[in-house]
């Protein structure tokens, strides 16, 4: 990596497309550390949907308007699956499929988690590097009225309906981060929170023992953090972030976010629909930019992207 | 089962064909002992070629022609998986995958082989029972010039292409039949064995230890065992059985295959273009039945059938 290299941490569809407009400018300089709590085995095989939704963005294969999954990807194995008796709420298409077949065999193989990962993201001609937050599963968990559900029972299965009473990340206090996160954050020059849920994508990435001394060692030497809001005009783009900051007792603005970042970063991206809040986030010790940070295309990623890492010069 | 259960020993297509054609008379009055010698492992999934070729052809699924797969399927996965730099020259279909994906998955999940492949079948509909032979693994092996080769690399990859020098069947001697396959042979009233080839696909049942007892306890029942000749006019209609005998000493022809029998069946089935080796045949002990032996469709496949299971009252 060259002497400007960036880390940016990422959760689901919202930090991969900044992720994307990220790499646009910075190439092989950019290291995406990403969420593995939302992980899960469907089918007997690893399911990693925030490192695969950075992985199709970054390849340009993601689905037109959803962000996530293959573009023009079909459904026959997964329709058999059906009807094998497999539960299909969780609908993995054929090319997608196979990415979780392929991961699967090799980790079953003795292959590290990050090796593995990486190995499939140079088959597909990335330049930049996504990296698994841990090696050690962490398992994000979600209690609801029922009781604890897994985070894509509840995410996909229960379509985000249940209120959301409380979190936890399943396996976290045994994770650490990796080696090449270790370095990624030795190496940065500067270190961007994506556009991702708060709670339950950049939460859980923070919550791996060591992976705050690596931040605060970072801005010790003088690097600094700029994160994004996911929330625009007090609402999430996707997901159930807004509610879920609501629930659990926080703001659902730009602002609510901002005050859960407000000992990690140095500077504040919201949006000019939120730009009232900015005086106030600036109170909490950060400075700002007010943008449109909604990203529509490619081009949008790509500017936005620019505009942050002008404002960390 | 009722009280003129079949029992049918089968490997790949022709097997298979007669297989069908065995469960449109019989229903639920059938079981098919299956070669598991070709199962193999690809990209961290248990594929059982003769096990899914039964399946497949009981089901109505398997591709018109080819007798193996599944009609119509896609390949969308596994190009996708080539994209990966995973090996490509055993083209699962997607439908297809999907079989293997339920089935390692049940078994990891601590499954029982026969258990699980029975759940897949009932799944698809079928009446009829097909058991693997053993729920111990194992693996046929081929030696050729290069040296011993896994079955499939042999078949598919190497099409079969390099002289057959010596056979194995790796871990047969720690192999037993299932309790339902023992169960089945204990309640048989006919015993019949396919058109499938003599030396790897009836080859490895037989080299279970205590399957030979099975069937000569049935034999000594009154039980009648049939074998139908793979071989028709010296070729095999389909796969290598016909080099294979000869390149280890055997004759290629319903007499050579008669010979491998002698000592277990009852009655031989040659086609008719092979009425001048009936006689012969029959100074090995054996009655004969002479007909027209290929199944080009269901209708042929249920009159073959009709005609052994008649052979044998």
């Amino acid at each position: 990596m060259g002497g400007h290299s960036v880390v940016a941490l990422a959760g689901g569809v919202g930090g991969a497309k900044l992720a994307e407009g990220l790499a646009a400018h910075l190439g092989d300089r950019l290291s995406v550390v990403v969420n593995t709590g939302d992980d899960c085995e469907r089918h007997g095989l690893l399911v990693m949907p925030d490192h695969d939704t950075v992985l199709y963005n970054l390849a340009g294969l993601e689905q037109a308007g959803l962000g996530w999954g293959v573009e023009g990807d079909t459904y026959a194995a997964m329709n058999q699956l059906a009807a094998y008796g497999e539960e299909a709420w969780f609908r993995l298409g054929d090319r997608d499929l196979a990415l979780h077949v392929a991961r699967t065999a090799r980790l079953r193989a003795g292959g590290r988690l990050t090796d593995v990962c990486l190995g499939l993201q140079r088959a597909l001609g990335l330049a930049a590097r996504i990296l698994p937050m841990s090696d050690v599963p962490v398992r994000t968990q979600v209690r609801t009225a029922d009781g604890w559900l897994e985070f894509q029972e509840y995410f996909v299965h229960q379509r985000q309906t249940p209120d959301v009473l409380e979190l936890r990340f399943d396996g976290a206090l045994d994770a650490s981060p990796t080696p090449e996160v270790a370095a990624a954050f030795g190496e940065a020059s500067s270190i961007v929170l994506c556009p991702s849920n708060p709670l339950v994508s950049i939460g859980p990435i923070l919550a791996v023992p060591g992976m705050r001394s690596l931040l605060a060692a970072a801005r010790a030497r003088g690097v600094p953090v700029v994160a994004v809001s996911p929330i625009i005009g007090g609402h999430a783009l996707k997901g159930p972030a807004d509610r879920m900051l609501a629930a659990l007792g926080h703001e659902s603005s730009a602002l609510g976010v901002a005050r859960l970042y407000a000992d990690l970063v140095d500077v504040f991206v919201l949006d000019a629909v939120d730009a009232d809040e900015a005086l106030v986030v600036e109170t909490l010790g950060m400075r700002t930019l007010v943008t449109n940070t909604i990203m529509t295309d490619d081009a949008s990623r790509a500017r936005l992207a620019g505009e942050v890492l002008t404002a960390l010069r």
